[in-house]
C-alpha cells in the first residue's frame, strides 16, 4: 500500500489535498543496512514503509537496544526528535531493501495549517501508536518473557523470519539466549 | 486553570466553539477516595484535573500497580477504554478531594466533526502524552531505580507529599522498601 492509499483509508482526501501530498511525499529506495538517521542528526522525516522493514535502536551501556520495528504500511521515526526538532537519540536503519515514503516535519506543519482535515490524520495515527506504546509498556513491565514472545509471534509472525533474533530479543526486553531457547521449545 | 483556559492555550477558540465547550464540559466535585471508574465499566470520559490528584491503577498478580497519576492541569483517563469504547482495565480514583472537568467520548467525536480545529487539540495533546509515555517506557526499561526516583523528584516534586509512597513506588516500578530507603538517604 502507498502512503496516499493509507491516508485515504483514514481521511477524506480532496483533489487539492491529493496534489499537495503528491508534491510533499518523497519516495526513496534504500539497500539493506542503510543508516537513515544517527544520533548526531535531527530526524526531520516521518517514514512510511511501502516495502521492507526498518528499525529504530540506540545504545544503552554499550548494548544495542531495538526500540521499534516498522514493516509494510507502518510508520517509523524517532518521535522525540521528529516532534521536538531536536537531535535524535536513535539510529534508524533498513533491515531489508526498502521502499520508503517520507514526509518532512516542515511539510507536515504546512499541511496541518493549509488542510485542517490533516489534523484528524495526525490525531488518528497518534491514537493508534499511543495505544500500541501503552500496550508495550504494560507488557514489558508485567508480562513474563514467554508471554511477550508469544504475543509477538501472534501479532507479527512474519517478522520472526525477517528480523535478526537479537533485534527481536532486545525489543522484547529479553536475552537472545532466552529467546533462542523459547523458539527451540 | 480551567479546561477551557487550557484549551485556549493550545488552539484558537471561536465564540461558537466556546459555547459548545461550555455545554459539553461537566464539572464534578469528588471526595478523596472516590472511585470514578472500575474495570466493569467503560471509561467514557476524559478527565481534566482542575484541583486535586487522580490516579489510574490495576491489579497484577493481586498487586496494585499505579499506571498514571494526574494532577492540576493534566488529563487522565483509561486511554484504552476511552479510545476503543471497551471495558476499562483500570480503576480511576481520587487521591485528594478533586474538582474535575470531564468531556465524554461521544461529545468529543461531535466536536471533532463540527469544529475541525479541535482535531488539532486532539493531536497536540496526544503528541505530548505520547512523548511522556515513550520517556516512561525507556526509563522503566533502562534506568536504575535511583535514576527513576530522581527524575520523578525533579519533575513532580509536589506529588511526593501528596501521593502515598506505595503508589509512587509501583508507578516507578520499584518496591516500597527501596523507595523508602532512597528517600531516607
Amino acid at each position: 500500500m502507498s502512503l496516499l492509499q493509507h491516508i485515504k483509508s483514514l481521511i477524506e482526501v480532496s483533489d487539492a489535498l491529493e496534489m499537495q501530498f503528491s508534491n510533499m511525499i518523497q519516495l526513496q529506495q534504500h539497500k539493506k543496512g542503510t543508516t537513515l538517521i544517527s544520533p548526531v542528526q535531527t530526524c526531520n522525516y516521518l517514514y512510511f514503509v511501502k516495502t521492507g522493514v526498518i528499525r529504530g535502536y540506540y545504545y544503552c551501556d554499550e548494548k544495542e537496544i531495538t526500540n521499534w520495528i516498522a514493516k509494510e504500511n507502518e510508520f517509523g521515526t524517532c518521535f522525540y526528535s521528529f516532534l521536538k526538532s531536536i537531535k535524535s537519540t536513535e539510529y534508524i536503519k533498513c533491515i531489508e531493501d526498502c521502499e520508503l515514503e517520507m514526509i518532512s516535519f516542515n511539510d507536515l506543519q504546512k499541511l496541518y495549517n493549509k488542510f485542517p482535515v490533516t489534523e484528524k490524520l495526525g490525531r488518528v495515527i497518534l491514537e493508534d501508536y499511543y495505544l500500541k506504546l501503552e500496550e508495550r509498556l504494560l507488557s514489558i513491565q508485567f508480562k513474563e518473557a514467554k508471554e511477550r514472545y508469544l504475543h509477538f509471534m501472534t501479532n507479527k509472525p512474519d517478522l520472526l523470519n525477517r528480523v535478526p533474533l537479537g533485534y527481536i530479543a532486545s525489543y522484547l526486553g529479553i536475552s537472545q539466549e532466552t529467546l533462542s531457547r523459547m523458539r527451540a521449545s
